[in-house]
Order: C-alpha cells, then structure tokens, then sequence
C-alpha cells in the first residue's frame, strides 16, 4: 500500500519553482467549480486583466496556456512559424536550444546566432543575421535566461525585428515580475512566462500575449497550427470572451484560483515595487557573497535580480555543497545547467521568495557548510555585507 | 484593484471536474518542493506505479502528462503517428472528432468509422474499414464517450486491432477509475485519462500509458515528432527512472501531489470496490429519474454508470433548468454537446462524486425545479426508487 505524501517545508532558492505563499497555496486549495460556471468565466476575465497589467500590454490575446512554460513557448513557435519560415533564434544558454528545436520541428529554418554563455545577447551579431538572412519573418530570443541569470536587451531586439520586418518571440519565463517587461513598449509580438519563477506561483501554467500583428499572421496561416491543443485560434473560442464561449479543454481550474491570488498580490504590491524589491534582495545577497569571498559568474551590468550564479570555488564538491544544504538546511539552492555544469550555482530570488529572510538564511547556510567543508572563505562578513545593503533603504 | 477570488461550494454532476475531495485538496495546497529534489523523484515513482495500478498495466512508459486530457490525446497521436500513416478513427461522440483533427495534423490520413452519437462503436463497421484499408497502421477509438454517457467495448476492439496488425490509440478520459480498463489484458497499446473524472482529483493533468509495440514504433520513427512538449522520448528521460534524470520541463508538482493522493484513495478503496459503488449510483440515479418520469438517451446495456445521458422532456428550457439548479442548489449537471446540445443532460457520478448523497441531491433539486418550472412529472417518487436500489446491497 502507497501512503500519502507529506513534503517538507523547504526554502526555494534555485532556478524554480519559487517558494509559493501560503495565500497562493490556500487559493489552490478552494473548492473546484465547472470550467464552464458562470463564476469562472468571469475569474478568466480578471485573469486576462491581471495578465495585460503584468506584461504591460492592452494585447486582447493574451492568457495563460493550460500547460508548463515548455508549451508556452511551444504555442508561440507552432502558431507563428509555417513551415518553411526563417527564423533567428538567438542562444546563449539553454533556452535559445529549445526554440531550435521548436523551429525546426514547426518545419522552419533556425539561423543561429550564439553568443558565449553568461553574457547577453548580441545586439550587432543579430543585425549581422538579417543582413545575411532578409527574409527572416521571426526574431526570437530569451530575456532573462534561467541557465546563467544573465538579462539581454529585449527592447532594443525587439525595435531591431520591427526594423526588419520580423515579429519578435520573447521568453519571459524568469523576468515576468521580477524585472520590468514592456510588451506593448517595446512592441513584443508574441511573449510566453511561467508561472513558478517570479510570480510565485505553483508550476504548470504559461501565461502567453500575441500583438495585433501576431494574431493576424495566425489568421492568415494557410497551413493549419500542427498542435490542436496549442492553435490559438480554438484557444481563444474559449478564452476570447466577445462572443458564446465555446469549450476547448478543461481548463486547471485550481491552478487558476492560485495564478488569480498570485497576480492579485503583485497588483497589490505594484510592478514597481517588486522590481526594486527583487533589486534591492540581490545586491544584498551579492554583497553577502562576495564579503565571504566568493565571485559572481555574470558581469554586474547583465545580472538578473532574481538569479544570481555563483562560481563553484575550487576544489568545492558541488553536489556534496548542495545535498548538504538541502538535507541540513532544506534549502534548495540551483546546480548549473549545459555548458555551466559544474561551474556554477544559480541562487534563485524570485517572487515571493526575493525576501530579507531568504537572503539571511541562504547567506548563513551556505556559509556554514562551506566552512564544514573546509573551504577557505572568510568568515562572519557576510550577513554584515548584507544587511548593509538593506539598511540603504 | 482585483479581489481575492472565493468560489462557491458547488455540487459537480456535470462531465467533469467532478467533486475533489477534502484529502485531495488538502494534498494539493502542501508546501511545494522543487522538481529535481530526491523527495520528488520518490514521488513520481510512486506515482508511475499507482497509475501502472490504475490501468492495470506493467508498461514500463506509464506517466502523467503535465497538462488536460486534449495534450494526452496529443502526446498519443504525435508519438505514433508519422506523416502518411493511415488511421481509422471511430465516430461516436465529439471526442471521435478530436482524434481526426489530431490526425490530420500529424500528417496523417484518418479513415472516419461513423456511428450514431449515443450507440457504441460498431465493431463490423471496423472491420469492413480494416478491409478496405489493410494498410491502416492504427485504430484510434474512444472507451467512454462523454459527450453520449456510452460504453463501447475495448477489449473486442483492441484484439481486432491487434488480428489486423494496427496499434491501438484508447481515449480513457472517462473511463479511468469509473469502470474496468485493463490495459495489458485487453493489449491496448496507447491510453489517455484525465484526472478530473473518475479519479476525481483536480483538471490538468493526463496520465498515459505505451505498450512495449508503441515505444517500439516511437523509437523508429523517422520523423521527429513534431511536439517538443509532448516528445516521449524527452519526456521519458525526466520520468524514465532507470537512468539519471534530465530535466525536460518544470513537472506541475502540486497537481502531482494530488494526484498521487487520489490514486492513493482509489488503492485503498480497490479498483473493484469502486467500479461497484459506481454502478450501484448509477442504478439507483436511474431507478430516480425513470420514476419521476424521465428517460434515458442511451440503451442500458451501453450506459456508462458515471455518465448519465437523460432526454430532457420537451417543453423545458434546458438553459433556464441547469441556470436554476446552479443558482438555487449550487448543482451543476452538464448540457448536451454537438449532436445532442438541447436534447440531453449529462449527469455525471464519477469518482468521489459518485455517492449516495449526490444522488439523492441531485434527484431532490431536479425534482423541486421541474415541478417549479411546471414540467409534468411523477412526484414524490424518485427518493424511494434510489434508496430501495441502495438497500440492495
């Protein structure tokens, strides 16, 4: 016979699933109703709502994919790109990979623009591609990349494809609320996120947002989308809202209870707010780092707020460090990832988890199993480093 | 500003979501752990397992997809079908439909076997089908029709597959925990479910299952599957077990929590056990409404015991009836879909939904508004009828 599972109150601090609040997780909780009951389909109104105020954008297609942000950014490529279409894909970590492969089995071509892993993306290697490359219909590329914590320009990428005449894909898994997204400023055409990064909430949801020029080369698609239940065109029956609902899928209810609270609470807070929150958690647990001695993996110009890698110090057993802090401390903290394995950690301060404490706590967790592994640090500087930075404001 | 978003407390009769028990809602809302942690991969080992229990199957590629019941269908057609491949695909309901769409954008051509919504998939239909088109490299067919409430028979449909050398595709959203389904004795060789039917947890997730044939044919596809998301050979490599994991995609750890306790409630209970409290329901719904002086839509010998098809009696305004069991009893049952929209309600008893006291509710609150609406019926008779079916047992 199988028991029933009772996890562990850990702290979050990798890459995500965040730490998710206990208003998040109550939400989750309430009862289920019909995905067809008038009450929802006035909740998935208020989400709609709550989204184009996250992204920033008055896009009426915008809404949060029944899936994890892997199908979100499916639902970007398979709606967008007919077969044949050229694509730039933009790599430089291991999210610019996957949209290759999205590309390509959308029947596409991908034009690889790389760029060394740990630094942003290259502003004058992607005009290099559209000379080379005119007809490219699509630009896509990563705004904040999960696997090195590094953040590329995607306002100047994004007026780059309009110069071109490309629409722009951007991956938003891990910048949507923890630094300034733009949708309609920037003029993004098509934006996918998750909802387990800085929006603290519990993995399996992609919220998506198409422009108006998006939406329009889906309706003048003549190859039908390869995947029934990503074509946003019957999505949108369902969520679109003007006209009868038509039913597509059974919506995740509960997981939409849980993204309304969660969206609720950073309306709540302001877009503003978070962003100097998540600022303001990094550079104190970055001064608490580098007090113990310790460097950052990414140049301070191009480091996300809410994923910071660290460079494994010599001689440092990674998976050890990090087995020790999640069974002595139950604290989750992110191995590095593709070309960073082994090299780095990413030490994740994502929403709900960008807080005073998780700071404290990290600093003095890994400080304590560092010196039980006989690293050479220095010691008993560090919560002084930090708690410097958070008496600034 | 946007509220906080309590939902009422409905009673769920309709197709799906069913009721979520209290022990299923309370697993979902614990503290979430990360996806790669040691506790988790237990998890989903043990949910690989609770799940080979629920199929009764010992498939090896047996593992809940991160998204609703439409991506399982998806995550069967994209895997096993290549461009070109011939498909006979059963009619019976709207979800025969699906299956062609689904078809159809593989690149295959789907071979229609068309049967009157609300009678079984007519085997002889199948096979004059198989003998026009020996070619045919699957036989796709829904178990449980939830836009009919109508059984069709797996097994004989399965061996016919098998005696004509095709693979089988069973859509067991439905069917799953409500009525038998034995993978392994009846050589199915791909299955979907949803989770918020029989096995009344909350929406959003699909398991599946693949016999060793169809991993055989995924593994000699020559066509990448054209779904990234739903590839099963990426997808096996984060649930295979075997070897080390590699992360694929962010798994919707709270769903899984509550799936794994509604598993575990159905183990406790016994496949069975639960099959006979669903016909017993069932009987005694039946025995109501057929006293009030309703009728059933589909013959007995094909209903299914937790999806109830009644004729609505003509002179009702099928909109105003279930707008008025929802507003005033917090009941929703479910309407007719495609063919039978306007003739029919559905009544679902699935899973924990299917109880004595959900029958009893919904015959009281059915039979309060008929006689309010002035619809002639028998009064005072259904309690009886359902209560003398439960002091049989």
């Amino acid at each position: 016979m199988t028991h029933s599972f009772y996890p562990p109150q850990r702290t979050l601090m990798g890459p995500g699933p965040s730490d998710v609040s206990s208003r998040v997780l109550g939400a989750l909780a309430r009862p289920t109703i019909g995905h067809l009951d008038p009450l929802f389909l006035h909740l998935m109104d208020e989400i709609k709502t709550l989204l184009q105020f996250a992204f920033k954008t008055n896009n009426a297609l915008t809404l949060p994919v029944s899936a994890p942000g892997s199908a979100g950014m499916e639902a970007c490529f398979v709606n967008l790109v007919s077969p044949g279409d050229k694509v730039i894909v933009c790599q430089n970590g291991v999210f610019g990979g996957r949209m290759q492969e999205n590309v390509e089995r959308c029947g596409g071509i991908a034009v690889m623009v790389q760029d060394t892993w740990g630094e942003p993306v290259s502003l004058d290697k992607v005009e290099a591609a559209f000379d080379e490359h005119p007809d490219a219909a699509i630009l896509a590329f990563v705004h904040a990349e999960t696997s090195t914590g590094v953040h590329s320009d995607a306002k100047a990428l994004c007026a780059l494809a309009a110069r071109r005449g490309a629409l722009s894909i951007v991956d938003a898994v891990t910048s949507l609320g923890g630094i300034d997204v733009a949708v309609d400023e920037w003029g993004v055409d098509a934006m996918y996120s998750g909802t387990q990064k800085c929006l603290s909430c519990v993995p399996g949801i992609s919220p998506v947002t198409f422009s108006e020029r998006a939406v329009q080369r889906i309706k003048e698609r003549k190859h039908k989308v390869q995947s029934w239940f990503l074509d946003m065109q019957l999505v949108m029956g369902y969520w679109g809202g003007t006209t009868k609902r038509a039913y597509h899928h059974t919506a995740p209810i509960n997981n939409l209870y849980a993204l309304h609270e969660s969206l609720v609470m950073l309306q709540e807070e302001g877009l503003a707010a978070a962003h100097a929150r998540h600022r303001r958690n990094h550079h104190a647990l970055v001064a608490g780092l580098e007090a113990m001695g310790l460097a950052m993996a990414v140049a301070p110009e191009h480091r996300l707020p809410q994923l910071n890698s660290v460079l494994i110090p010599a001689g440092v057993d990674d998976a050890a460090l990090r087995n020790a802090l999640l069974n002595e401390f139950d604290l989750e903290i992110g191995a590095g990832l593709g070309a960073l394995a082994g090299k780095t950690w990413r030490i994740g301060l994502m929403g709900f988890g960008s807080s005073e404490r998780n700071v404290v706590y990290c600093l003095a967790a890994l400080e304590a199993i560092l010196q039980q592994q006989d690293v050479a640090i220095m010691s008993g500087k560090a919560l002084k480093a930090a708690r410097a930075v958070f008496a600034q404001d």
